[in-house]
Formats: C-alpha cells, structure tokens, sequence
C-alpha cells in the first residue's frame, strides 16, 4: 500500500494507442491499492524531431534555449498520459520537473540532480491524485533556470523520486522484458535474469548492456531503491535490481544462484597503442594527463614490461570511439616531449565483458572465459578485471561469436528461446 | 531608447524560415537602441496538431491538463527564436509565462491577467539580453497552474508586459499591414488608417474586426500604451492605436482627419426572435435572465411598442451562433411562464457596423448610412447605436453589398488597391 514509481520511455508512450495503454497500466497499479508516482519521456521520436527544429534554425543553439526547448517534449507527453488516466475515471496531475521539486546543477544538456523537494508531488498524493512527472529535466538550485539531465534522464528522474518518496519500488518499464544474460540479438537462448544486484548491473551497464543508464543504477544503489525492469508490452515479471554483493544475506542466497549474472557486449569503443614509450617514472602520467586535458574518458589500460634491451614499453588504452580523433590530436601534440615512436588507431575493436558477483569466491572462472574463446577462435587483445568483472577487447567482427561462446561455456542458455526483442530508443 | 515589446503571432513563427526573419525583425529593434521584450504563438498549427492529440487520447481532457499541454506549443516556438536570434551573434533569453511574471486567475483555457510581475525580465532586460516570452500563458497566483488566456491571448500578454515593463510602444506583428477601413477581402479598395483611438478599436473589435482581440485593446486604454499593428511580411507603418475620443488635443488632431474610422462586418451572430410577448413589466427581464442562466451573451436587443389591439410585443435579439441551440432550449423551457406565442431562428445574418469617432459631432451620419444601404437594396432587419457607432442586421448573403455600399457611401475608398491580405490565424 505504499508508494510505486512507474517510469515509462518514449517507445511506451509514442502514440495515442500507447498512451492509452499505459494509462490503463498505471491504473491498475492504482487500483492495487498503491500511490502511484509515473516519470515519463517524450514520445517516441518527438526529441529527434525538436532538435530537428533547433538544427533548422541555428547550426550550434545556445544549451538553456536547447533545455527550454527540449523539455516541451515530456511536457506534452505528461499532459495526454494524464487526459488519459481521466479518460479512464481517474484522476491524475502532471508536473514539469521544476514543479515536481526536481533540483539540478546549472549544466545545460547534462545537469545532475542534486536535491528532490516533492511537497506537490506529496500533496498531490495526498488528495488521491495519481501524479505524472516530466522526466529527464529540472530546474538548476542556483539560477532557477530549466535544465536536461541527458542520457538516461527520465530513468534517473524515476529512481530519484523512488528515493526522495520512500518509494517501495522503482518500475522501469521498457520494450524488452527485463536484464538478459546476454544480448538476445545475438544469444537468442539468452536468460531473463530474475534478480540482480546493483554492483552486477553497474558492471552490465558499464560493459554495455543498454537497458539502464549507470547514472540510475548508481542512484538505486545510493538510496537502496529496488528497480524492477519490465516490459511495458507484457505482464511478465521482470528482473529486480536491489541488493548489494556484500550484503550478508544477499550472498547466502545467491550462493545458490548463477555465479555469473551475465555477459555484455560494447562496440562503440576504439583502441589507441601508444607504441615505444622511453620505460621511465612519470611518461604514462604525461600521456594520460593530455588526454584528461582533452575532456576523454579512458576505459581500458594495459602496459606490457618492457622488453630489457630496448627500455621501450607500448601503452594501449580504449576510449568511446566517437573521442578517437580528438585524443589521436592531444597525443601527436606531446610526441617529441614524450618521445613516443608511433601512434596506432584501431576502431574495428570490440568489447565482451563475463560478470558476476560468484566470481570472487568461485576460482577458474578467468580460465574457462578464456578456453571459452580459443574453442570459438577469438584472439584476445587486451585484458581488464574487476571484482565481479572480466573484459576482452577482441577484433569486432568476432564480438558475436564471442559473447556465445562464452554464454555456453558457463552454461547460461535457456532450453528455449524466451526474448522478446521489440528495439527502441533510450532517454 | 525606451523598450519597445514585440508581438508575433502563429503564421510569423509558422517555421524556420519565418522564425529566421523574425529573429532579424527583433535584432533590427536591438540595432536600433531599444530593449525589446517580445512575446510569441506557437508555431503555425501546432496549437490544433496539440489539440488533435488530446482529441485521440480522451474526449473531454481535462482543462488543467489541456493547459499543460497547450503551453508546450509557445514554449516551442520561443526557444527557437532566442536561438535563431543567437544565431544572429545577440543574445536572447526565453521565458514561461509563468518565469515572466504573468500572473492569471485560476480559470483554465480562458484566464484573465491579475497583475504582471517582471522581475526576471528586467533583470535579463538590465544584462544586455533580448527577452522572448511565450505568449498565451501564466501561472495562477492561488493555485500556482499553469493556465492559458483563451483567444487573442499572446496580444494580451504582449500588451500587458507592454504595461509592467512602461514600455514606449507595444507592436503587434500580423499577417496584413495594419486596421483597414474594411475588410480587404471583401473591399479592395479599403485603406489603411494610421491611427485609430482606442475606443473606436474596441467597437472595430467588437463589431468583428479580427485583426485586434478586445481584450488587448482594452488593456492598452486601461494603461495608455499606444498599440502599433503593422505586417511582419513588410517594413511598412501600420496602425497606430492609442489616444482618447475624449482627449482634447486628440479631438483638435481628429477634427481634420476622417469622421468615420471604418467599416465592420460580423458574421458570425444568429438572430432570435420572441413572438407574441406580453407587453407587460418584467417580461423582458425573464427572457434576458433565463439567457444569462445558460451563459450567453447577448448582443443587439430590439423591442418595438407593442401594437395597441393586441398588447403583445416581439423581442428579437443576436448571439453568437454556436450558442444558438442552448438558448433555444433555455427559452422554449419558459414559454408557459412567460405567456410568449412562438419562437423564430435564423442564423443567415450578418452585422454591419459603421465606426467613427466623428459622428458625435457630425449629423447625418445615420441617414448617410441607411441611404447607402438602400441604394444597394439591402434590407435592415435590426438597428444598434452606441456614442460612436452604428450598427445593423442584414440578410447574411447582403454583407459584402453592405459593406461595398457603406464604404463607398463615406468616401473611404483610395485611388487604388492597398492591402496585402496574408490569411492567418488569430491566438
């Protein structure tokens, strides 16, 4: 009887048929007894087709006049999911973000919520209202301007009003019907996986795994708010997000469970080899302090010891492959004060990462990954692990054959197919 | 020096071409010294495509929601033209309703302005920014909901930040060069005026000009802020209202300029006639109650002495067609109360109105008109008088012959064809 907060994406809400089905949605939650609580997106691609319109208009527009713009679209999306709910006899109140308390830094585009003041959402609730929140803006503390929270936004608005309500659970509702153990396109024996921990889909999402934005996630961890990913086109219990891997209890139960929760897949990355490096202290500090400067986010890094007769190492690293040019600049920029040999791009790479949180008391887990590719013939070319993580950078074209051979080697395939795929968009 | 607000309404932001021209519209003013507030609709249809949505989600949406959603159109257009105007190398800030200050009653769809705080604005005004604000729309002081202003909204708002703001002028871009002695459409040689008193806009307004919403007219008599109606399509002088009938200095100027203003003409009324009433007191106050019960208003009311033999009189007054059905009903259900015969309905009317501040002081402008209308064989079904107007029924398929003869009548017609006539809409 406490209170649920539903998220619903553009894919759920992209036209009036959708609508009215997510009305119908909402209310039964309402007449399960709950205070509902929804965060909604715009519809469908009306985001695409407003930055259409600013393009049109002005090749680079000013980022608060972008947020002022941008935000009409949950606006209007709120307002029909609300007509709709009345439609059906009930009774429900939208909110932009700003009225909804939704507090944020004053960073255009990207602003991080910093506080959630709900007083009209509470009172909303209080009166029966159901409530329908804008997703994916606010309004910035310090100049009271209407700001966008970015990718993952109206997920994040979700999670966060979770939060801020005590809410019993944030419903994440989307086109597939929860977290898979790998990317049914490419594994259709792939899993739904019932419950996961936050530290795993952290890993997931961070490795590629589209379903929930890593903002979000970090935020339901925060604030331990379960999220329940699930389909908005079935019935079907999702997959439930709650827990943490060293939560006494958690780990007794997962005892029993799979030790690997899954495996994820990226291939939006490049690599760059920073080849014959002098093996000194302090060159990789120089190296990565350009790229920093350069505003790049680096995932992998590997360094080899360097052979002893020549006293030269190479540094490869990963980076979203869309920076390659900009860090391909930083770097020939500081080639003689380094006194690196050569650079090396390579963006026909891929990423496939085995996580879990059994991992860190099951051993062999390293080895059987690794015989997992060498049967399908993937050559590995970096190595990276955490905790509950391993990832291989491995040529791109194999990156299919290498997320089955290893969803096989750990034995993660259903007896059947049970993925729906229905694609979609994320904001 | 001063500031100078700026009005454009749906066809001139209709799409980036037309928000581009705007945009250089508004810096010209920039150029120019002043510090511009501007005011916009949404963009050409969108308001109906809005509409339309809400249409397929719910039959009766509820206005609260309908508000939420409407707002969405200016909040649209407003963020494209700060941006187009960026573009330009100014900067713009755009602004809510709600953001500048308009503060409404709490009725939904149809709110009246209670006071305008502009805080916001003048601070942005003060940094050396262009102010765009969304038309059509406020916040509730009670309720603190957004609520939308109903027909000629965006001219209000334009006019009442005009007010708060004390700016020099308020300039209402539209579709045609500015207030003609008739339509153009139906008088091709109508001419435009250069200045018209308020009054003589209000009754031009209420008469069926739509070229001035009334309550935009009003707002600028109530706080003596000259209103410039002219084309966004043309660099042209448009219509200058402002000045009192009663203003000495006014009447010295207007002794040599036109006696009439113009012509107006309505088509939109239906006309009711109550047959056979009782010629006794209270009669008349029952029929006119009963309207007023089922909210409608009145226009013209005619009552002849009653012929002495029968002591029963007929009443015949107009309305605005779409509330014809409903008076019927509200009339027909006091028929044994009031002792009246029968009840007659014709919708094929029309009203024309001649307007003039000058026939106060001019006699012989009643027989001129009658004389005009005769020699064009049009009938007079009703006539209506005000301080500075004349008004009559006609047959509604001897309009346009009305207004031909009138025009021709009073000389108002120039040596050739003036107007542009763009068609557009009117929000």
């Amino acid at each position: 009887m406490g209170i649920v907060v539903q998220k619903y994406g553009g894919s759920s809400v992209a036209d009036a048929a959708a609508i009215k089905r997510v009305a119908r949605r909402i209310v039964e939650a309402k007449k399960d007894g709950h205070d509902v609580v929804v965060a909604v997106s715009a519809m469908g691609d009306s985001t695409d087709n407003l930055l259409d319109l600013a393009g049109e208009v002005s090749p680079l527009p000013p980022a608060r006049e972008l947020d002022m713009l941008l935000t009409a679209g949950e606006r209007i999306s709120m307002a029909l999911v609300a007509m709709a709910i009345s439609d059906l006899g009930y009774s429900a109140r939208s909110f932009t973000g700003s009225q909804a308390g939704v507090i944020t830094d004053s960073v255009h585009g990207k602003a991080k919520i910093i506080d959630v003041t709900p007083g009209r959402i509470s009172t909303a609730l209080d009166e029966g209202h159901i409530v329908i929140v804008a997703g994916f803006q606010g309004v910035s503390r310090d100049t009271k301007e209407i700001t966008t929270l970015g990718r993952g936004g109206t997920d994040t608005t979700a999670v966060a009003l979770a939060a801020a309500l005590k809410a019993d659970v944030c419903e994440i509702y989307t086109d597939v019907d929860g977290v898979f153990t790998a990317d049914p396109r490419i594994v259709p024996t792939a899993r739904k996986l019932d419950a996961v921990t936050y530290e795993e889909m952290l890993e997931l999402a961070a490795c590629g795994a589209k379903i929930l934005h890593l903002r979000c996630v970090e935020y339901g961890r925060r604030y331990d708010i379960p999220i329940h990913v699930r389909s908005s086109f079935s019935q079907l219990e999702g997959t439930i997000v709650a827990g943490s891997i060293d939560d006494q209890q958690h780990q007794e139960s997962t005892m029993e469970q799979a030790i690997i929760a899954g495996v994820a897949h990226d291939r939006s990355e490049a690599k760059i080899t920073v080849v014959g490096v002098p093996d000194k202290v302090g060159e990789a500090a120089r190296i990565f302090e350009a790229l920093a400067g350069a505003q790049i986010n680096i995932d992998m890094v590997v360094q080899n010891v360097s052979a002893a007769a020549t006293a030269l190492t190479d540094i490869s690293f990963t980076l979203p492959r869309e920076d390659g040019q900009t860090a391909m600049g930083a770097l020939a920029k500081i080639q003689a004060e380094v006194g690196y040999d050569k650079l090396l791009y390579d963006d026909q790479v891929g990423k496939v990462s085995l996580i879990g949180a059994g991992m860190r008391s099951h051993p062999g887990i390293t080895a059987k990954f690794f015989a997992g590719l060498a049967s399908a013939g993937v050559n590995i070319q970096m190595i990276s692990t955490s905790e509950i993580r391993i990832s291989v950078i491995v040529d791109q074209a194999q990156v299919d054959a290498a997320v089955q051979a290893t969803h096989t080697a750990f034995d993660l395939d259903a007896d059947e197919i049970e993925a729906v795929v229905y694609g979609g968009t994320g904001r």
